[in-house]
């Protein structure tokens, strides 16, 4: 219940849509573990995702966006890595 | 650019949508103050916003959600007073 997300989006490139809505989908995943997710605006097409202040996720790294489920076994990797996703963790993840 | 807002709602109550609704709408209007915006699930009917620390809305001790004009005014007040938030500032606000 004390783990925290970050997402930094850049504001130049609208990214605020996208960063809200895997804002929402990783709320509601973990609503029991999250104690805050804090989106962060920033600048020059950044995408940059981290729990409890791991880079999990990096556009300029990876260069694409996460697919939300990827996204969501990164996050719980770090802050529940005993958790099972479900379904989620049935599926072979995309190339990361 | 330094500034942070924090809105804490309900998970029981299902009140994500309109907190991440509240939060994308003051992410637009402050993209240059905020440096972020924290989502935190809470429990026990709860729907308080802050801004640097100040609670600037609380649903328990208001009976009632903010007109979305209304808290971009509470929360400017707070983060940046002198700043004109245009057509919101003619019109008269709701009772707070």
């Amino acid at each position: 219940m004390s783990h925290r997300v970050e997402i930094r989006y850049c504001t130049q490139c609208r990214w605020l849509l996208r960063a809200a809505w895997m804002a929402q989908e990783l709320l509601t995943t973990f609503d029991s573990e999250l104690s805050e997710l804090a989106l962060q605006p920033g600048t020059g097409g950044i995408f940059e995702v981290s729990a409890d202040g791991v880079l999990v996720w990096s556009r300029k790294e990876r260069g694409r966006f996460p697919e939300i489920t990827e996204l969501k076994q990164l996050v719980r990797d770090v802050i529940a890595p005993e958790r099972d996703l479900g379904h989620i963790d049935r599926k072979p993840s995309p190339q990361s």
